[in-house]
């Protein structure tokens, strides 16, 4: 995994990921005491920074493979990427998704193309049960959410990206908070920085009771989180760091950052009313970190990712009550 | 009013303002029957077009007409627009807005550094007369919304962007539905296809009541609203069509497209669910136009724009309880 593969990845998908842009307000500068940036990924295509690593990965494979088709394990916003890469390239996508994932992503996934099967994650239905068998019986290949060297080099393009931005608008250094589940976003990006940008530092941001990445990072060793699932966070939800990301944000990033599912809301409000952009809440974890826990961040500059977008309204709705001035 | 007007604009403004991307989703060209493409302005500085017209015109002004500070009527967006542009430039500004403005408009103006004087539009207190006593009292330079040729030359650096992308995603003829006020958007944007992209044709899109563009180009003259406020789209009701925007319209523009609130509020939901975008509803009438009018529009491809995302939190909630799927 290095950085030779996030540019042969960028090659691949350029010409079809959007460049996401840089966007800032006032209003949220004087909140943060600082200038923040924000890298709004939930304009990415199917929603999420998730279309890069998909789509970099399924154009990785042979035209064999991609004619047995794929399969992938998601919550929902890894499905969403894998289903319209697939697609778009000739190939047919699997998806086992837990049956409490948000309706959207569940709906989504089924009318861009994808078979869906669902598990009871709370019952301990055993999903890489269920993913070996098809894989095995229809000769599928797995893509992984985040511990897959094609899908961390599809996340880092988005680090190149902010590499290029930040050099434009001008900042040299600054931490830029990333919204982390399995550390693929965090640890693609910090990978791209440590090539292009070393002036900037990944600061991995996570739910309450679920920082089993930033526990890992202060302790030194994986860290596993005490539930499955329970955060309104449910995309940056994972039991524990993956074997190959955690080594790369060891070696490349700031310590973690953790905030609460209360602070997360009040910055998709924040997000809706400055930025008219519509963040899910793990998407607005990081925002979240450079508003509300500003004295754990260095410098002038902060850069903070919007991963992703896919929310069902009543979230929205309970976020805009809480916290739309 | 020209194109050489648009281009100086551009050459003063391209550095200040956001060049937004031009977006899509599968699941919007399924609803429409046709591609449909996005130009979200609600990305622009202050949550609209409106700064583009508002930087061009303050730009554009002497640096003693700088120092004694502008003027503006507006209803919000053309208020905040100037009120950064102003603050930005080492101006200060003087807006005289409806008190029945949405509350966050008032505030962000204020925010923004702008002194702020509020009118009673639905008791007939004469803004005009408001405005001319302060003007000539402090010598501040009036900037129109929208008939003012420097406003509609920033508008349609729009136009220039647009007819950029559009010929890069391989769009040659298109309707381009623009969100309709007094027509300055539409018309800055029609003449920069004029010169850059003659196969593009703009349709005026104006909400149901407050239809007064649509039914001017019908006639072949000037049409007035009987009303002077009541629609959710507040940001494009204005009493008649303006005086250099209309002509500009009938040479150029396609017939007028009308939708109801209802519609815009619907789009609303979509641009929620669909593109991760915050749409005020008189931003999202051309959305609603390309979804639920689509009998009325010729071609493959459909370009609409997004012209602004400064909502109040229960108008948004309204529009997600109602249309949210």
């Amino acid at each position: 995994m290095n950085i030779d593969m996030i540019r042969a990845a960028h090659g691949r998908i350029a010409d079809h990921v959007r460049r996401t842009p840089l966007l800032s307000s006032p209003f949220l500068d004087d909140l943060a005491g600082r200038r923040v940036w924000i890298k709004p990924e939930c304009l990415q295509h199917t929603g999420s920074f998730k279309y890069r690593g998909a789509r970099s990965a399924v154009s990785a494979l042979t035209d064999e493979q991609r004619a047995r088709g794929v399969i992938a394990f998601s919550s929902g916003n890894h499905a969403q990427g894998v289903a319209l890469a697939a697609r778009q390239m000739g190939s047919t996508a699997v998806i086992i998704m837990p049956a409490d994932a948000p309706r959207m992503k569940i709906d989504n996934t089924r009318v861009l193309g994808a078979e869906v099967v669902l598990y009871d994650r709370a019952a301990g239905e055993d999903r890489d049960a269920i993913g070996a068998e098809l894989s095995e019986a229809r000769g599928l290949t797995l893509i992984r959410p985040f511990d897959e060297p094609q899908v961390i080099a599809g996340q880092g393009t988005a680090g190149l990206e902010i590499a290029e931005q930040a050099a434009d608008a001008g900042i040299g250094r600054a931490d830029v908070i990333v919204c982390c589940g399995g550390g693929g976003f965090a640890s693609g990006i910090a990978l791209a920085f440590e090539a292009q940008a070393p002036g900037l530092r990944v600061r991995p941001c996570e739910p309450e009771h679920f920082d089993d990445m930033t526990r890992s990072l202060a302790a030194g060793h994986p860290c596993r989180n005490a539930a499955p699932s329970g955060s309104l966070c449910d995309a940056i939800v994972t039991p524990v760091p993956g074997q190959i990301t955690l080594p790369i944000l060891q070696r490349l990033a700031g310590p973690g950052i953790v905030v609460t599912d209360d602070e997360a809301l009040h910055a998709m409000a924040l997000a809706f009313s400055r930025l008219k952009l519509v963040a899910e809440p793990g998407g607005a974890v990081a925002l979240a970190a450079a508003l509300f826990h500003h004295d754990t961040i260095d410098g002038d500059d902060v850069i903070v990712t919007i991963s992703g977008g896919n929310v069902d309204a009543d979230v929205f709705q309970t976020a805009l009550s809480r916290y739309a001035a």
